[in-house]
């Protein structure tokens, strides 16, 4: 949660992992990523996931807070908001694995996942 | 949906009852409805309901969404966001009943929904 | 289900109540109600709940389904379409009591229900 | 559950109520009632509730469910159908009040439920 | 969303992929996919899932809606429904992977769901 | 949970209220009552729902798992098992009002449910 | 849905498959299923699904339903029902697979699930 | 959310209503109450939901979080435990109208759920 | 269903399965099993199914219900439970495979479920 | 349940495994863990799931239900709390394979599971 002055940000902090000799999976969820169409300027709303197998480093959860935070007033299509947050996760975590799944309310009577995916889970 | 330059605005519009001899319910509901905590300047998530039976004016859906919309940046309260929505459609459309439920996501564990209501349902 | 040749049609048939001593309720609901925008054009989906107490008359299950058929291409208002079948329903049943809702899929983020009633349920 | 040679059955037995001194409610449900369209002569499907508040008379279960087994194979109406498993309760347990839904599994789209009552559940 | 003049049609467009060098899932769900019986010529109404992973090409979700909805008064079985949008896509898109399916309300107390395919989805 | 040597008993120990000048409503739920049937000697199966507003003393739990426990091969109807569960807690708490619901699996196809109410809940 | 005259047939009747090219699954689900015990009597009912790849034959959807209609008094054996129906469509449509799947109410507390596969899905 | 250094504490703040002119009502619900039990001194874990109609004062919701956190490591029953958290909110508050319910998880198979008003919700 | 004079037996019963050419798959579940702590003498509860492939013969469904009732005063632990209705299934039946799940209420808010498995489904 | 002087212990007893000759799945289930977050000091809850398969021994669940209780004060990341009940499990019971998974409530809108495994469920 936040302090008085905290705002969101690009940047993910990271803190070590002290399991890195066992291949383990964290998940971080939530319901409440919004996001802005970049053709008409409307609100966009997703349930977003990130799945990760970690090496040396575990994202803080504050820091993802902010990120996601980060694209509330930024025009961005469906398709390239999952495959933006996993290259930053990939940069910052060099993770073993890695999954981000977006999935958007419906427009139009349409709904839109996408599943985008880093290495192999098991491998 | 939005067109091209459309904006959030505070203005509702309506259009004329065409069955003003019948009390009956309408109900608007989204799960998009997104503000500001004023105090720590986070976002805030909530699903919102309403519920009216119209004299003579419906709500207009789409400037009902830019409506929505222009909370998106605004600091507000949890319960004052319900009694503001509802002073607003008081006004604007003299219903005969309104009642309107905002059910806002859990901070530090917590969910807190608010039922504002101007009138009787029934009489 | 419609033999070849059966048309949309705006008639209601009915056959008469066995049990007119006894106020009993009828419910019929579909999950298939469509018509159109009639500002933009573009079809629109709702599931459609009917209930009354019958007094002389119970309606014709084949006939509804070819009068809730004949909305496909027609342009009407979410407020009225519940308001319209209502009216249908009382002047051809003459029902001791009825209610239609029409709870129509989200534009916009937004969904809307509108409830119609004729008569008191319990009187 | 049947014993060899056992078969459907119009008759419904009783045993007696042994608390009469007080209003209290059965409620016997069922996901297996099936009888025949008497037009088409194709099979329904419905899911039965009776309710009831015993005078001094319980209906035995195992003669109930011969009783609805009786209407595998007959021509009846939906809306006489609650209301004939209705009159024939009302008749042999003359309870202080009773209650019968029927509802039927959809065609074309549209599934019907009726709901009869006889006498006032609080009263 | 329509904007006035808008027509349903058999023309999908697209936008580029910005991220070709990743294996990548999009999801396309509605529930408001119908088309009418070759047969009967009654309505039909199913819930569509298209689910492909896009190589040069990604497509454009407003198309996507008038394409469907050019469905809404073409008399198509429904094993020929799924397949017509599958062969469809992969003709657009040239997808990795493409697979739709479409899942036929009840007619006759039997549903139908049809499942097509193009490509494998690990390979 | 029991301490070895513990056993079924018909006994129910209880302690006082220390907000008698308050009506309030404690409900006791158990997924797991079992009896068994006085005809067949068969296993019966039931939800049973225990509600009350206290007066002077609330009942011990340990001592009402024990309590039901004693059913486990006490040969009752469905419908007495209810009444007599009640009569027990209305002797021994002289409650201001006290419900018990039992809802029993399903033999033969029917389920019974069975709810017996001792005063009013409010008054 | 049935035309009067029509009745439960052992016959089922097939159309051509317009897409021999590509391996897709077809999958057909019934609430409806209900045939006799052949040791008491009594009616047994199942949800059914059928799931095939075609070859060069579709099953003709109203003729299935008068097929499975054919079972409705006549006795089986839960677990010769779904390898009875499995046989047939195997023996009319000649698919490159199929499966059976059929899931019986309870009986005495126990549910029974029969799954009856020809071929492989994969393969 | 806690900053560093806070701590649980029995003091609860309040902020003025703004809408004294309405009787509106908030929930307050939280999944993660936890205290102990008197006479064995394990843990136990229960839903709470606090709803109240505000007369001058509205909770404020970090020092709700900081008070039921008071309970975690304190010894009480279930039946208290609502009846406390009432009274306190009571005194506090002096709303118009205030129920508490808490949920506590099944001991033994039985769960207990305690429901406790202040003043009536309509009037 | 039991008749008067059956009882609890530890001897199950079997039938010729009439398909060996196949490989299908047999469920049997039930909601009502229940046996005693070893340790505690108190009731446990359980969700019991058993899956297997028949090789020459099929379990009789009303001797599985008497087996199953005999462990109901019999003390046994939850891991052994599993195991023992599994060895008792394969000795019986010889099945080309059998699994079964034994998933057990919550004592001290820990539910143990306990799958047990001879042979390989695919092979 | 805990008898009066019990308290949270680091300490896992276990018993013989009676069927070592066979793989099979041994899950036990919690709504109820509880920890403190290291940082800010305040509660957290989660969902625990312990999977193994047992070599020659199999955890006591009384003992189990100390040791989770034995983390209700203690400060640990999510991240750590499924690695060491894992390492604890893994060497008390050198299990042929074992999984942990704690599923975390919501902090700042964000939900956190963690997926620790030892070995292979197949192999």
């Amino acid at each position: 949660m936040l302090r008085r002055g905290e705002q969101p940000a690009k940047r993910l902090e990271t803190f070590p992992n002290h399991h890195p000799g066992r291949d383990y999976v964290i998940t971080l969820r939530t319901e409440e990523f919004t996001c802005v169409c970049p053709v008409t300027g409307q609100p966009d709303f997703a349930r977003l996931i990130i799945q990760y197998i970690p090496d040396r480093k575990i994202v803080e959860s504050k820091s993802l807070k902010l990120y996601l935070w980060s694209f509330r007033n930024q025009g961005i299509f469906h398709e390239h908001a999952a495959n933006t947050v996993l290259d930053k996760l990939v940069k910052i975590l060099a993770p073993r694995w890695c999954k981000v799944t977006a999935d958007f309310a419906a427009r139009g009577g349409i709904s839109i996942t996408v599943e985008a995916e880093h290495g192999k889970r098991n491998g």
